[in-house]
């Protein structure tokens, strides 16, 4: 479900922060230097069980068809996995949930005026890529979990359809109500387009593909090149994930047998309005017939006709009619008991569901999955047993919107509450930069993990181009952020993939790994995620796969291995301090804008700077953004940064020492750092969505993917609501005074006189 | 021949300047309070002579027919415009020059490789803009002096074509030696592109304009809208006038019989390989067939393709062939004599040539300048006479390079410079905002008109048009430079209209004015600069022309009737400050980027970066720029700045007593006023261009058009030339001395204590 971008490198920095020095040289976080030399064995041995070939010819299996879920052959790819764990000495089982997985029974969008047009939606056939041709097989391309409807309106150009582009629109005198927007993909996550464009009154919505940002502009499209064709189309879920993900009809509960299920039209993740994706060869028509003023500047792209935003002179009918059956999802669950701690969870997952054959998106994250079990299965075959629980998981129904996943969260929440110590994910895997995303008490480990594992073309450590690529190609507000700290940055997790169940409902600590941004990245939920475009344009020799395996391999087993859970606070600290200087900014920022704005209307400046001949209309003055009281978070954050420095400094000493903390005592710290996490949560959620309970990280209500940190108190001041802004600062400063304590008694069970 | 654009208002800032307060509510600058108050009155009658229905009359009469230099339509609108300067009572004659004007024989481009394609080269008429159909009378597209040629080669895409476009190319080991160029019209002056390509080994040079510039992603194309047609293609000159301008056979002299001509293939002006301006639609079957790597993201135009560099496949075979002919240039010269100081001339000037039929460019400009005339001519009819001698020009030949005008200054220059106290141009007009650019010892006065001319559609001065425009869309930047200073910012003066001979040739103070930003500007040196789309888009209601002569008169009226000349240096001497700050912080700049990609070089990290399948060749590390003694400007700088003050105090409080100087004294301070723009210039010109004398203001060497303001300083930095730019430090502070000594004069006169 990622899409990822060549921008995702930078991207991570923007949460990056200043930290302690790392230890270099020294054994890696939560090992002693006897155990860190037992790890360094271990990790060789698992290297050597990786091979390019078995991954290739995984890929090539999974991939062979289309694959989304309720597909055959779906299920067989789920019970062929199952087949490998169960080989490679895991204990495993198929899990199976019934979800809400709307099909296509008619989709067709037909332009009435100004002259007739009837789009294709059709993606066609490519010779060079057999498996284009597999048409009987593939899902039609739709948008899932939009409701059907047959709708005719005036057409209207929104840009990416996010809220500010609703404002431009307004500043125009244009309105959507009772129309049918065009919004290009891109900038919010799809889902955030239909919901913004019903909530401003419209009665359907088209999404497309421009080629400024995906197709012709970026490269030369496939076949040539591996980017979007013409009649390419990105198929995709719209529920309102920023609400609930997972089954529409079961959230909160595993949609098993018995389970209370809603009644469709009561299930609140559904769009409210009839949603189709389509490619830019059908929408060129559509926008080429759009009258009214020219679009923005920022709002035009790449196709060869001058944009404007209508309403009108075309005029379309849309009409969608789903099946709303419920389909079996097969989550595959794989187990190696731990030896020593066998109740410390450490889960490593990546969907297996494809929308079509999705040889990048998801089948190149998960045959590194695969190999990496398989390497464990190979240690565990010389007599070794993991200190920890391992558990290996493949998701169904993810690209519908986290379905198989969410579905076992929820399901086993009570458990995983309990034993899950930490969740990997990945999803889509090609040859470029290593990214990674997720809590930070796990940025230290990535960052050793990283500074060991070679870019499989440059011989150098995947860390070091990382840094080199912010330095030579970002901009300077990105180096002086890259300065601040050492080794690798994570950027933290909004959602769109497997990771949010359990890191914003469960509080589980999670990562996102994967490699990317050097690929031809023009297949994205289309016929042409295919094998034939992954061994041309994404990772011919698998190398970025092994590569991934090698992270996850490490990422994985120095969480089971360690002496003591390589949780580390200091980075998180520094992060939460960079959170609560945005926030400030934010409502500084806010305050500023409205008395600018407030002046410019009182001194007429909108209708002196604008062209008379366009009919602008100023806003109006608005009460400014006051100030707030940020004491309780600057308290809480300087409390945070000792409380890390304090458990730093311990355990530092600790595990320089070589003496064994003991058993229980062991036990018991790994049970306080693991429930670190848990401390950020709430069990009543986010205000207006119980169902996301983590106050560090959510995904944003009005950007869906993108990731709103100290989401409380910036959503609040995102939407003006003042009182709710200053409630959530006391909330989010109980929240940190709660990890601060747990890391308190962790630094005390260390040392006591700490 | 200047091209436009709505940024303009915004690059009027980048040399904005802080102030002493304006002489608010006090009369104008150069006036007693009994002066301003005749003044007053005199600019009432003034404005009661224009008349906006004249200026369509003339600009039907002016644009019926195309009329470059050398067409009989041109020389019956030079006859037509001297029957009414004399109907007006000027003293008027028709000055003949007979310059060097090529115009093509053969014209032809054809791809030949990867499969055939020949460039129909022609602009195509359009019923519903009947001059668009006078083919017979149009000049074909063309560069005017680009060599003739017939040269066969690969073609490489090279974006602007300017010098850091090669650097690009460069790192991609990709030269163009033995090549042949297209380069996007845009970010230089055109001329530039095919000097630098030949510079780099080029055998010829494609100009095309992409339509993400100049057509449909600006707006509707042509006719529906006014933007660029497929077909529509940029004429204009390509003669390397950054050395000179003018007659490429006769610098520093007039162009008159028996004048020293230089040989044809010794004029160093002309371009030395064959370049040919095509339209978007014929320059797109050549960018698809390139191959090779995909063009960086800023080198991608709007183009439905994928914009590749090349070299190859695209194989071109372009042929060129002129007719090298002498062509008489006929300017109008219209005097009025002044009655009180004769010998102090105020000169007003258009061109009036045009590429095709010119209603935008120069007509629009042109009837502004006939308006003001009339206007004039109407005050003397009631017995009124100038104080100072008013000298009204009408340019032929500035199309191919400011011919005309560079002409007569050469011809006249001994007596100009003598007598010419500033020279005030135009060149094309349209609604929107107004822009001046000029000697910024006349920024005041500007400041003092624009605030009492108000907008035509808004009622505003047309000083808050500008001020809200800058607030409202402008940058932080924007704003914070606005902020210094009160009033109109002037923008310095490079090139591309006919202010360049007095002011860079011989140090005339001089102003560039016009209106516009807001009309539908797509039509530049093409058939489709014609009436019918000048009366939809450009300013229909000739309402702007209108506000254009308000100002211009306005500026004649008070240079030529003040009691002491309007020239004040506060504001130049806060540009000054502006312009050494900018070179100390150019060679601050350079040598920290010197130093930074040395140590990437060293540290390899270019390598890393970049993608390895591009192949990219890293830089070689180079000897850091080093510290320069800025000593000498930094004590000029401050000498000039108490001088001013000084001036600045002295005169007001001489006009503020309204004890009069004595014509004498008044004369003699005059003469010292407007002779200071010369204490700018150095007889030996600048280095490598000794026709271009002026050591603050000059177009660049690789800009063309674009300003470089203490240009000796400026460009040797750029050029890594340190010891150039040493002894070109030393230079200015000489040149600014010499004015700082002029003004201590002209205030001892005034004041013999201050």
């Amino acid at each position: 479900m990622t899409a990822r971008t060549l921008s995702l490198v930078l991207i991570a920095l923007v949460v990056s922060l200043p930290s302690a020095t790392a230890a270099e040289g020294g054994p890696p976080t939560g090992f002693t230097a006897e155990g860190a030399a037992s790890l360094a064995q271990l990790e060789a041995e698992f290297d050597a069980a990786l091979d390019p070939a078995l991954l290739a010819e995984w890929q090539d299996r999974l991939a062979a068809r289309p694959h989304p879920v309720g597909s055959p052959w779906g299920r067989e790819n789920a019970e062929f996995m199952a087949g490998l764990f169960r080989e490679w000495g895991f204990e495993t089982e198929i899990e199976q949930f019934d979800v809400l997985f709307p099909t296509p029974k008619a989709r067709s969008l037909e332009m009435l005026e100004p002259e007739p047009f009837t789009a294709s939606l059709a993606e066609e056939p490519i010779p060079e890529d057999p498996s284009s041709d597999q048409v009987a097989e593939q899902l039609p391309s739709y948008n899932a979990y939009s409701v059907g409807g047959d709708v005719t309106g005036e057409l209207v150009y929104v840009n990416y359809g996010v809220p500010e582009d609703y404002e431009e629109l307004d500043r125009r005198g244009i309105s959507v109500e009772g129309r049918i927007v065009i919004a290009r993909y891109g900038r919010s996550w799809r889902g955030i387009k239909p919901k913004v464009a019903a909530e401003k009154g419209a009665i359907g919505c088209i999404l497309y593909s421009d080629p400024a940002g995906d197709g012709y502009r970026a490269g030369d499209p496939y076949p040539q090149g591996g980017y979007r064709p013409a009649h390419g189309v990105q198929r995709g879920s719209v529920a309102d994930m920023p609400l609930y993900p997972g089954d529409p009809l079961t959230p909160f509960v595993g949609a098993v047998d018995g389970a209370d299920r809603l009644p469709i039209d009561e299930a609140p993740t559904l769009t409210k309005i009839p949603v189709l994706p389509i490619s830019w060869a059908d929408a060129q028509p559509l926008l080429s017939a759009l009258g009214g003023p020219v679009a923005p500047e920022a709002w035009r792209g790449a196709l060869p006709l001058t944009y404007h935003l209508g309403p009108g002179a075309a005029k379309v009918r849309l009409k969608l009619e789903f099946d709303w059956s419920l389909t079996p999802a097969y989550n595959v669950v794989a187990k190696l008991a731990g030896s020593e701690r066998p109740d410390e969870w450490i889960l490593r997952g990546n969907h297996h569901d494809a929308w079509v054959n999705g040889a990048t998106d998801p089948v190149s994250g998960m045959v590194a999955v695969l190999a990496e079990a398989r390497a464990v299965g190979s240690l565990v075959k010389t007599g070794w047993r993991p200190k920890r629980t391992l558990v290996y998981l493949a998701w169904d129904a993810e690209e519908p919107g986290l379905l198989g996943s969410t579905e076992w969260v929820e399901q086993h929440a009570e458990e995983l509450t309990r034993k899950a110590v930490a969740y990997i994910n990945s999803d889509s895997n090609a040859r470029g930069f290593f990214h990674a995303g997720g809590s930070h008490t796990l940025e230290r480990l990535v960052g050793e993990v990283a500074a060991e594992v070679d870019d499989p073309r440059l011989g150098v450590s995947v860390v070091e181009r990382v840094r080199a690529a912010v330095e030579v190609l970002g901009d300077e507000e990105e180096r002086a952020r890259l300065a601040k700290i050492d080794g690798m940055p994570l950027y933290p997790l909004g959602s769109g993939s497997d990771y949010t169940p359990f890191l914003q409902h469960l509080g589980i600590a999670s990562l996102n790994i994967d490699f990317g941004g050097e690929g031809d990245y023009g297949q994205y939920h289309s016929v042409y995620d295919s094998l034939a475009h992954y061994r041309r344009f994404m990772d011919p020799e698998m190398a970025y796969g092994v590569a991934l395996a090698r992270i996850g391999g490490r990422l994985t087993l120095r969480l089971s291995e360690s002496e003591l859970l390589p949780f580390e606070f200091t980075r998180l600290a520094g992060n939460v301090d960079t959170y609560v200087d945005e926030v400030r900014g934010l409502l500084d920022a806010k305050r500023q804008e409205d008395e600018r704005q407030n002046r410019w209307v009182r001194e007429g400046l909108y209708d002196l700077a604008w062209n008379p001949a366009d009919k602008w209309q100023a806003p109006e003055t608005r009460e400014p953004a006051p100030f707030l009281n940020f004491a309780p978070l600057e308290n809480a954050r300087v409390a945070l940064q000792a409380a890390a420095q304090r458990y730093r400094a311990a355990t530092t000493a600790w595990l320089a020492s070589g003496e064994p903390l003991g058993e229980e005592a062991a036990r018991e710290l790994d049970g306080i750092l693991f429930r670190t996490e848990r401390d950020l949560t709430r069990p009543d959620g986010l205000p207006g969505r119980p169902w996301y309970r983590h106050y560090l990280y959510a995904p944003g209500f009005y950007t869906g993917y993108g990731v709103k940190t100290l989401p409380g108190v910036r959503e609040a001041i995102e939407l003006r609501d003042w009182d709710g802004a200053q409630r959530q600062i006391g909330v989010a400063a109980e929240v940190l005074g709660d990890l601060t304590g747990s890391i308190e008694s962790a630094a005390k069970l260390v040392d006591p006189g700490s």
